[in-house]
């Protein structure tokens, strides 16, 4: 059965018209080619209107005038033509199995040489036509993370439709977010907030402590640097139920940079800002003032911790008053902490004292 | 409520033998001290019996004779006196929880100095105690990875009984396996054999193409070196459900040592072979035979492929005909293959042709 038939038109249709775009170059004697924007630090920039960071107005261009940008535009109509027939079978795909797929093609000059050129090919087709791998039916390598809280969802599967609530459906190990979010409904929820977790033993701890129930919480696990189910879903908690959102890391500028993931979305993935990123995301902590109040137990910055924390005061992301004095404080103290570092005070302080002080400090509770 | 009661009392009443036999030592006038196995390649050996590796007979010795062994001794004295009062009161922790815990212990000679003295204590603890971290109720850092097929389950949680069928109650990402499997009792099955696969491209490409369906199969997904949760798990379905176990990776040295992981254990952790290994567990591919039988898209071996498979050809794990042949085999070709290289054929080749002729080749179907 289809899951998602409307979008697939729509997706299919936008494939289409960039083929009929070279199409129409062909006929009007024009050399075919396909503008894209530029992907550095310096190509993105601030959309107050949604609050996100996107591509500036720098623009390469791919042209058929030479014959490595002809071989461009070759593969991309190769792969608008397998993603056409994808979606017309209702069929889904990785990235890794385009590439091989390719070999079956009967042109040669149409298959990739390595992977990094399809996963290329795949985010300029999304960037050009506006639409989503998801919505090409190109399944994630990485599956997404998980959900545990008050929340009763629909998800819309092959199989039929499950309905599932995210605490009495479901073990301890939560609900698995299927790599494909968007065939979920929302069905009903007694949630007051949405707390994003770094790492699996923080996790496990809030759920064997109860907190997702006694605070009304539902607690997604980002599993690290999370995936873009994890990041899709948080964002539809935030906008269609309208639940504040919280992320709670390490205090490290790796962490941070999970942080910005979430709340801002990555460079590389600026034109899915609208679509992945949270910009109301909160940052709860471990703050660098959180090591200092709660002595927690910490390790040395490392040469590299260094060098990321200064790259981050140059990180369009990072330019708000709240992270410049993060930033420059754990300079200062020249030290980091890990969620799990909480633990020195005992396992219930994160949550009977630390994350309760933190929520009702940011307004959340 | 308590999950697991009656092991848990055995869990602790092991642990406070040990402090007892410290009690003995001190009483007829002994230096304490513990003997624990050494755990290197050249101690492992095969248990007949039980078809898995286990330590031999060599045996280091932590002695309280010296300053440095007798700090060791006191650590282990303090984390059986902690892990007693978890088991009394139906807690648990993370291993990194443990480190950072004790901090907040009286006796700073107690105190641990790294997360991998910590870590090393409880896995001495393990072996001498004979009792599994998970029934000490220390939770592993990483989750368990997804389990889908025709499998009823029932999973006891702190918050109380749920029952699952791994395919009509779970979403597209399948049931996650929780940190301690054993809370989970099998209720009914349709399955014929058990599939473990390395990658979640290849599980999302099953669960699309319905292999779990169309051929009674419980799909468990490995993530990579598989975690622990997803270890037992496989034995359990091996041993209670009399199933055959099939392990479907990547064709090179990294995928195999997964394999051997799941049916042998790793010298690590040769303590808990009979707990965590399938020894019956059969490796079904990719093949360094099938690289060339099917002619799939390779890449050539690197140099630390060829040191991997090198150091495997002298691996207790590695010393059956069936090993030699291959890994000889793919020191030949010079080349390795991953194992969505068999989307080059199509997406259905590996659930229409590839998996059906391994499988009856095994004699499985």
């Amino acid at each position: 059965m289809s899951t998602n038939t409307d979008s697939d038109a729509d997706a299919r249709d936008r494939l289409l018209d960039l083929a009929a775009e070279f199409y129409d170059q062909f006929a009007s004697g024009d050399v075919p080619s396909m503008q894209i924007p530029t992907r550095t630090k310096s190509n993105i920039e601030y959309d107050e209107e949604h609050g996100v960071w996107v591509y500036g107005d720098r623009h390469s261009t791919r042209s058929a005038n030479n014959v490595s940008g002809a071989k461009k535009l070759l593969k991309a109509i190769y792969v608008i033509d397998f993603l056409a027939q994808q979606l017309d079978q209702d069929r889904s795909s990785t990235l890794r199995e385009l590439y091989y797929l390719s070999e079956s093609w009967d042109l040669d000059a149409a298959q990739f040489s390595d992977q990094d050129e399809s996963n290329q090919l795949i985010e300029d087709l999304e960037i050009v036509s506006d639409v989503t791998r998801e919505d090409f039916h190109m399944r994630p390598e990485e599956s997404g993370a998980t959900l545990m809280g008050p929340l009763h969802l629909r998800e819309q599967t092959r199989r039929g439709e499950r309905d599932i609530h995210c605490q009495e459906d479901v073990g301890a190990g939560g609900y698995q977010i299927p790599n494909n979010p968007d065939t979920i409904e929302f069905l009903d929820h007694s949630a007051d907030f949405v707390l994003c977790v770094e790492t699996g033993g923080m996790r496990d701890r809030l759920v064997e402590n109860g907190f997702d129930e006694a605070f009304n919480t539902i607690v997604v696990h980002l599993k690290g640097q999370p995936a873009r189910a994890t990041r899709r879903i948080t964002r539809r908690l935030r906008d269609e139920l309208d639940l504040p959102v919280v992320v709670f890391t390490d205090g490290d500028p790796w962490s941070y940079r999970i942080f910005a993931s979430v709340a801002y979305g990555s460079i590389k993935s600026a034109h899915l800002s609208e679509y992945l990123a949270t910009p109301q995301a909160q940052f709860i902590g471990i703050q660098p003032t959180d090591i200092v109040e709660y002595d927690l137990p910490t390790d040395p910055l490392s040469k590299s911790d260094v060098n990321a924390l200064q790259s981050e005061l140059d990180d369009p992301r990072f330019q708000s008053d709240y992270w410049i004095e993060q930033i420059e404080r754990q300079l200062d103290i020249e030290k980091k902490a890990e969620q799990q570092a909480l633990a020195s005070r005992g396992l219930d302080f994160v949550t009977d004292t630390y994350l309760p002080e933190r929520l009702s400090d940011m307004g959340v509770l």
